[in-house]
């Protein structure tokens, strides 16, 4: 594909990752032809607004991908295991953000910043890899490269927008009733589909998904395939223990990684510094480190709290951050269809 | 000292520790003869009921401690440099919870479940450790005499209370605010002695003490100097990242631990089974795990999330969660008083 513009599909255009990536489209000034917002049926007929004209949302059915050039979606793994194969069938490249096709041998696993050479091996299907993913591997994009690595340990500080707006209605409510004294309500953390729920307002939930057969997580295990994925290479090792915590927008990890080789603390900033989609924010002796509150709605990868480690000669330890909804799923999305119309 | 009962002195009577200092001595039938509820000036003459009786605030001076067998510290770092000594030299025995002493070679730094031998080796004062440390150091000590260990990698996700009792309220009130969409009072949060403030409700602060040279903070720096001094094992390498979350009491922590031999899974569950302190809660199949919520008020040390890592053969990774104002402060402060009268 060399589109100059494309006619674009949002599927799941009513939730918290599509209202991102509509956002993203304007704000990056999208080639965009022709725009269709598709949702569940319960959706149709809503109105969006879209370089300030009012589009209405259509039923996602595999008609509706037909003259579609590009299919950016996110509404949920089962939706994308039906809908993505009919829309390819019908020409469109679809950058599919949900779990359904990510370990697929014949679909690429992309982040920009680190393999985007990927985009074009693609045969229809082109997967945007899990949030706590995509920041920490941008982060350790200019590491992998001027250092190498092969030792990695993550625990993530996970917002509850990872689970939908629903999510961050539900936290905001719980606060409130436990700041006044009310009982919580409980639906939603830190499982949707699973049938226990706890309190996440004031509270730490060290599970983000379902429980695999070897007692971690699934939402931890992606972190661990991915990442060998996305570098291309399986001598990677990602051991990570994934969190959630009381904050509506933003993922925060606390990464320890092992350098191939010796090190000099400026030469890692440096790189850091130079990489593409990182923002150095660290002066601990000033106090300057990123926050999730201060990526929120920004597109980049933060990195603050890079220091040698007190025990490994070769150990480094950092902090980073980014918004889960944006680089973390949306941008992510629309940088990758970017690639695929101008490039 | 032997004594079957013991006039005690608590300074720092007011304070969130204090307080459940005070609770802790009700809760476990401390023999107490005589108690000094110990405080600042500004407190004096303010009464605390203890044991069904009302109890006069007096001021925290020299002579308070004439005639005090056991002196609880917790009023801050200074109070205990200039008071500690006033307090030995009157033939009281210090049990001090800042981190005044803690590093002092002729100062025992004690977590009963692993070093109570270390008591009588007092010169009149003994340290209760970190926090962070406590909770940490009692899960690891039956994997320590089991499997023996050299290397702890850890991320912490410690609640507010960790900064008193005006932090709790500085998290409701911002809480509060952000609900609300009004403005965010800032004053205490990451350390209230430092001059730049951030907010922490529905945020997470990579900061709870101020930074070292080396670029960690104190906080994470003690994780590493007191767990080697508690298990008088200079070989022990802790990497700490210390994080604010916004929780009000208990802290979290995600621990990763190289152990020295290979091991079965259920041979470690067994062993934190029948620690002293731990409570094993540990089925991820059934979204079993401690919570700091759970935590609250509770005594002990809880464990979950105990899994075989994925990458390093005789990696183990685990989640502890205890209240950091009872067996992080005050719980540990009273355990230590006890040996002291009975033993």
């Amino acid at each position: 594909m060399s589109l100059k513009e494309a006619t674009v599909a949002v599927l799941g255009a009513t939730g918290a990752v599509g209202e991102q990536i509509l956002r993203n489209l304007e704000k990056r000034s999208f080639p965009v032809k022709e725009l269709r917002l598709l949702a569940s049926p319960r959706s149709v007929g809503k109105k969006i607004r879209f370089n300030g004209e009012e589009v209405s949302v259509q039923e996602a059915k595999p008609e509706a991908f037909e003259g579609v050039d590009i299919a950016l979606f996110s509404a949920g793994g089962s939706v994308s295991e039906s809908l993505a194969p009919e829309a390819v069938k019908r020409g469109a490249v679809v950058v599919d953000n949900t779990n359904a096709f990510r370990m697929n041998a014949d679909v690429p696993l992309v982040v920009p910043e680190v393999n985007k050479d990927q985009i074009k091996q693609h045969k229809g299907i082109i997967a945007n890899p899990n949030c706590s993913t995509i920041q920490m591997v941008v982060a350790l994009k200019p590491l992998y490269d001027r250092f190498g690595f092969e030792r990695v340990i993550v625990s993530t500080y996970q917002a509850v927008s990872g689970s939908g707006a629903k999510a961050i209605e539900e936290l905001n409510n719980q606060s409130r009733a436990a700041l006044d004294g009310q009982e919580i309500p409980k639906e939603i953390m830190p499982v949707g589909k699973l049938n226990k729920h706890y309190q996440i307002a004031f509270n730490t939930l060290p599970q983000c998904d379902v429980a695999q057969e070897n007692g971690f997580t699934l939402e931890e295990m992606k972190m661990t395939r991915e990442t060998k994925k996305i570098f291309g290479d399986d001598q990677i090792g990602v051991t990570a223990t994934c969190v959630r915590v009381p904050v509506q927008r933003g993922h925060s990890e606390s990464v320890y990684v092992e350098l191939n080789r010796d090190f000099d603390l400026e030469e890692v900033r440096q790189a850091l510094r130079e990489a593409e989609g990182v923002v150095l924010e660290d002066d601990i002796q000033n106090q300057v480190y990123p926050t999730p509150l201060d990526a929120t709605g920004r597109d980049e990868v933060f990195v603050g709290r890079v220091r040698k480690d007190v025990v490994h000669p070769r150990g480094l330890n950092f902090w980073v951050v980014s918004d889960n909804l944006l680089k973390g799923a949306a941008t992510n999305a629309v940088q990758i269809a970017e690639y695929l119309v101008q490039k």
